[in-house]
């Protein structure tokens, strides 16, 4: 196994996961990865232009290295057949006092033009979930020295991105908050459901790539213990939710820190994707009635003003309170400092990684 | 901490899975205690003279400490309310050419008296699952200076284990095969569901108790990284199904050599309760019925003779292939001392154990 600090230029082996949706502000990013850790900006729905702004403000604010994760699904998606639902919605929205929305959902892949971006801006390191990217895609990050990051969810996945020339793999535990990263949803509706344990054993036993555990991590400890079974470094998305500097809201926050261990369900009902979310009323709401999810990513071009409301108006029912089965253990705000200070008995840490390379 | 090995009279920290069904026949047990872990009789469906018998057997066979697993959960049902779910079951039991059932049930409920075999026999350890034994039999057990084992699926659970007096939990991850131990099914129908890594640091953070961590284990890469994380050592079931002393039968073993990673599934239609087993046509079939399953242990008792003819004619379909989510690595059949020989590199477990103690 490389070394994957060196490989990442980094010195402490966590990577912040790539949220979108805006939590992944500037200030978060460059914070984790002036600590030495490896900050990540969620570019999943951002638009191009916002991620070139988000970039340069990055490197204003830090000399480190950074990634950007993206999603290798394809978003672009234009219809009107998605009557049933829209209806459910719009009586939501007006209960909440926004606007009715009529039946059409417009969606822009912007995709090949953040890559191109990317290779611009020459950012050192791309993440990925959903699936691979295109190998022409691939081909051109890598003629940009682009390390890439994929995530898994099941070690056909891991192989397949080893294949396809990814330098990384993030195994995401069914523990881990947020989209499940599955490739094939329509195989695997409810995502892959592989505990972490069984998962990273799995890929490393399969794949010859660095592994990167992901899921229900918030401990030194278990940082420690990962690295000894094996994993090159953790990520942890979760456990920056609380973080000063995230994008996090007020009334999310609160939902945190709030929450127990048994509080969080995986759930289609806000993008059409599986994803682990802290039970509430909207979740409720629309399992119990009746009306098919539409696919990702309809589904979350539905809901999205109706969450964008609940944010503004301090709402949690109407949120998407991701989160992982962590979650219980979270009480408080912190700054990223403070969080990964938690982690960092470096000698420790570079201990074990030198006895597992 | 308190080293469980000691406690335990043990050298190996590994515990094998009080599997009930005929599996840890006490040729398993005495083999897996003869080589310093410990052997675990499953006597969760056991009626009390075929106990004592295995116990005497297990006797003969080591000298070394042994643990029996009970169910805590009440067995005791008498219903003839079954009709939908016995018409279903009496076509197949017509398919397969087996006798046809009466709508009648009746379980009777051991427990008492198995307990108080385990005291005149002088079982050293006891472990449950499904719950926590009652005040009384946990105190009868102490006086016989038992050592008692509980399975916890959360935080909760293990507190209730600590406060009843348990000396030592089992944290069962949602990796694990068989039966979730999930004491509450009416609030959690699929049983609680958190990964291992999430669910060991929150009984490590909210009780004292030393932890056996179990679900998806079958390497010593995981059980050194698990002892690096705060476990005092691990249980494994799945990875004894296919040692040559087990009692599993033939069709169940060709199962668990082709079963990949994901191959296994949660579901209550072999018991009623929760657990997790290699996909077939019996868990399709009943689950597409649109029939509910009746509650634990009825169902369990409906089921029984069809399984037990899948066993006896071979028939992978209609067998109950418990399994956890490390089942894809598994590809041979192995002695029990072939499968501890690759766990014990014992002067490096002892110094894990001795750092986090």
């Amino acid at each position: 196994m490389a070394n994957i600090l060196e490989r990442l230029n980094i010195t402490i082996p966590i990577i912040q996961a790539g949220m979108a949706g805006g939590i992944t502000t500037p200030e978060l990013v460059a914070a984790v990865s002036n600590t030495g850790a490896l900050g990540t900006i969620g570019a999943g729905y951002m638009h191009t232009n916002k991620l070139k702004e988000a970039i340069q403000r990055v490197k204003q604010l830090t000399d480190k290295p950074f990634a950007v994760n993206l999603f290798s699904a394809n978003l672009e998606v234009f219809t009107t057949d998605v009557d049933e639902m829209q209806a459910l919605l719009n009586k939501k929205r007006k209960e909440t006092g926004i606007d009715k929305q009529e039946n059409l959902v417009k969606v822009n892949d912007y995709l090949h033009e953040k890559v191109y971006l990317l290779i611009k801006e020459k950012v050192p390191i791309v993440s990925t979930a959903f699936g691979a990217l295109s190998s022409v895609l691939i081909e051109r990050l890598k003629e940009n020295n682009s390390i890439l990051i994929g995530m898994a969810t099941n070690v056909s996945e891991a192989q397949l991105l080893e294949d396809m020339g990814y330098d990384i793999v993030v195994a995401q535990g069914i523990e881990a908050g947020g989209h499940r990263g599955t490739f094939d949803i329509e195989k695997y509706p409810n995502g892959s459901d592989i505990g972490l344990i069984a998962l990273m054993q799995s890929i490393l036993d399969n794949t010859s790539l660095p592994v990167i555990a992901a899921g229900g991590i918030y401990t030194r400890q278990q940082l420690d213990g990962l690295l000894a079974m094996g994993a090159s470094g953790v990520q942890m998305g979760t456990r920056f939710l609380l973080a000063k500097e995230a994008g996090t809201n007020k009334t999310y926050r609160r939902a945190l820190v709030k929450a127990n261990y048994q509080d969080t369900v995986i759930t289609n009902v806000f993008s059409g994707r599986p994803a682990r979310a802290i039970k509430n009323g909207f979740i409720n709401e629309i399992e119990s009635s009746g009306l098919d999810v539409l696919p990702f990513p309809i589904q979350n071009e539905l809901t999205k003003d109706l969450r964008a409301a609940g944010a503004e108006f301090s709402i949690s029912d109407l949120q998407s309170l991701w989160a992982g089965q962590g979650v219980g253990a979270l009480h408080k705000e912190e700054s990223v400092e403070d969080i990964i200070a938690l982690f960092t008995d470096k000698n420790r840490m570079k201990a074990n990684l030198i006895e597992h390379d």
